[in-house]
């Protein structure tokens, strides 16, 4: 695995959750990470630096919406990814799976791929494991994934069987296609949907038959409680190898990021940050902020009083409402910020926790405070 | 005038150009000074630091859209524009004259003031030379604007004379009522269309009749041609006084700051390097570039070599060509960023050619390799 190293620094004593690194050929980030979404290889509105100062230390982009506009060849002649976001810290792609069975439409599966069309412009494609990695290749990112059959939620049990033996080829079939183990990580994914007989298998045949330098769990965070994505984790996760990094996709509500950290996940990514910030709504350790409210109209204070963010630092509540009143970009700028840093703050406090063995007083004093509804 | 000095500290060796500096209470800026718009109290999509690192010394702001939107009392509340807007440097404000007359409804002008429904709900509003200082008084900038009467181009005689007889009462309304004259230097504005004469009389009037630490010239890019342009600055900078800084009102063409310049005028304010930038129009020293344009679409050079700006330095013109076909906010964020700094660069280059009294073989070497029709 080469420069694909996990060390784990320090374990938590009462839980599950531990606290480490892991490198990259871009630099290593700590764990448990963050990564805000650059779905289409920006972090909406936030400039590279920017992210770097909320202690963003690794990126997320999306296969699916990449390889649609510009096109994966498009990239790899731009420089590659880091060159097209300029980030020169570790980026993640996801698979496109999920993209693949989530927005586009008249998605054909079969053992060989799947065919589709896109959502932009209804052109015909097809995405093979094989594709899937040459594309990955291209978009050059650190840790790849390998491309997955997602089923939705709740699906029944032969459906969700189906989808799970045809990730496990899948999977065989990605490591075989690999272009560059040397210089990009390949992450299988475990599904199996809600139940944990097919959870357990899945991560069990995964780690036997697709050896890899980490792993995630995914058809998660699509619309299940919050018990059954923590019963998906708990299945899967002990079948994975305590030394490599486990990946919970597509999950950021910090009620969810918690349990699943005590659980033993190290590496997370979310819409949450910008999203809600576009919609004026800010994360803070004592619970959502709506910028939008009447009663910030005259308020001259930050949106979360000791938050080192820009936003915090230099604008009122006042002013981001009237931005986001007038319908002016500094608005959703100002609060994508702000909730970048927090779960940055949010990360960083976890591991400290960890540290200090201390992680389910941490948890529990969290969620008193916390509206987790963001 | 106390606060508001104008130091002129060099002069063109052919040209009636010069170069020096204009104090206020919150610092000076350099002239000949652009100053980018902030509209609603935000150039859009920019934070103050990026402004403050592109060269930006001062910003505009526009009395009519922020008595509308969050209302002049509550900008006050939050501790006035500099507060809102977290900028510690220089910032004027205009009147609102020329937002009304083109932006509202129903407009009903009388020597009163005038009444007008507001674009953004319809409501009735009045503005009258005192509440206009009211106003102005509560938003706090540095530079405030004497309420004017802008006629439409063309217009007839007739019309334009009862325009600037008008404009030439209300100044002398805003001086009496002005608030705050050591902290708000109050500019009257010369109208008189497209008649010599008329400008002349407003200029000598205004000069006699309403002492003032700095005068502007308005009523301009309002469709008229260039040429029309440079004659009404003629008529009137010869009656405006050689000490007293003079401004020219929504002018950012750079043909026609050059023009201006070489005339005499000292400050400027035009939305261009931002609606260009969201436009993905590009000024350059060597023309306009257009990154929506396909032959960029895999081209790894950044939009102007040499360029310091932070698109620049670490994006390509193809990924910044990517932003704007997926509709990402990064390619309006990074143009907007690359067009402030351009023409933050094409004032300091004027500065430093009348400094080294070569203003004319500026311009004309200028004119040779810019396209200026943005």
């Amino acid at each position: 695995m080469g420069q694909f190293e996990f060390s784990i620094l320090s374990r938590d004593s009462t839980t599950a959750a531990r606290a480490g690194a892991f490198s990259t050929p871009h630099g290593s980030f700590r764990t448990p990470a963050f990564m805000p979404v650059g779905t289409r290889a920006t972090v909406k509105g936030l400039l590279p630096r920017d992210l770097r100062e909320a202690g963003t230390e690794i990126l997320l982009a999306n296969t699916y919406h990449l390889a649609l506009r510009p096109g994966a060849e498009v990239v790899r002649d731009l420089g590659g990814l880091h060159a097209v976001m300029a980030w020169d810290g570790p980026i993640l792609t996801d698979s496109g799976g999920f993209q693949v069975f989530s927005l586009a439409t008249l998605c054909r599966i079969s053992d060989d791929g799947v065919e589709f069309r896109s959502h932009v412009d209804g052109a015909p494609l097809v995405m093979t494991p094989e594709s899937c990695m040459e594309i990955q290749a291209n978009l050059g990112a650190d840790i790849i994934m390998a491309l997955d059959q997602c089923p939705p939620y709740p699906a029944a049990r032969p459906q969700v069987a189906e989808a799970t033996e045809r990730t496990l080829r899948w999977a065989a079939r990605c490591a075989q296609a690999q272009k560059n183990p040397d210089r990009q990580a390949l992450f299988p994914i475990v599904q199996g949907g809600e139940f944990d007989d097919l959870r357990a298998e899945c991560a069990r045949r995964l780690v036997a038959e697709v050896p890899s330098p980490g792993y995630a769990i995914g058809g998660v965070s699509v619309g299940e409680p919050h018990e059954l994505m923590m019963r998906a984790v708990e299945a899967a996760i002990v079948h994975l190898p305590a030394d490599r990094p486990r990946y919970l996709m597509g999950v950021g509500q910090p009620r969810d990021v918690l349990g699943a950290v005590r659980r033993g996940v190290d590496l997370f990514d979310c819409v949450l940050p910008t999203r809600n910030g576009r919609n004026a709504s800010a994360f803070t350790f004592s619970g959502t902020v709506r910028l939008r409210n009447l009663r910030h109209e005259r308020d001259r204070g930050p949106i979360e009083t000791g938050c080192d963010c820009p936003a915090c630092r230099h604008f009122s509540r006042g002013a981001i409402r009237h931005y986001f009143q007038v319908g002016e970009m500094l608005g959703p700028i100002l609060v994508s910020l702000h909730n970048v840093r927090f779960f940055a703050r949010f990360f960083e406090a976890m591991r400290q926790a960890i540290a200090a063995g201390g992680f389910d007083k941490f948890e529990q004093d969290f969620l008193k405070t916390v509206d987790s509804v963001a």
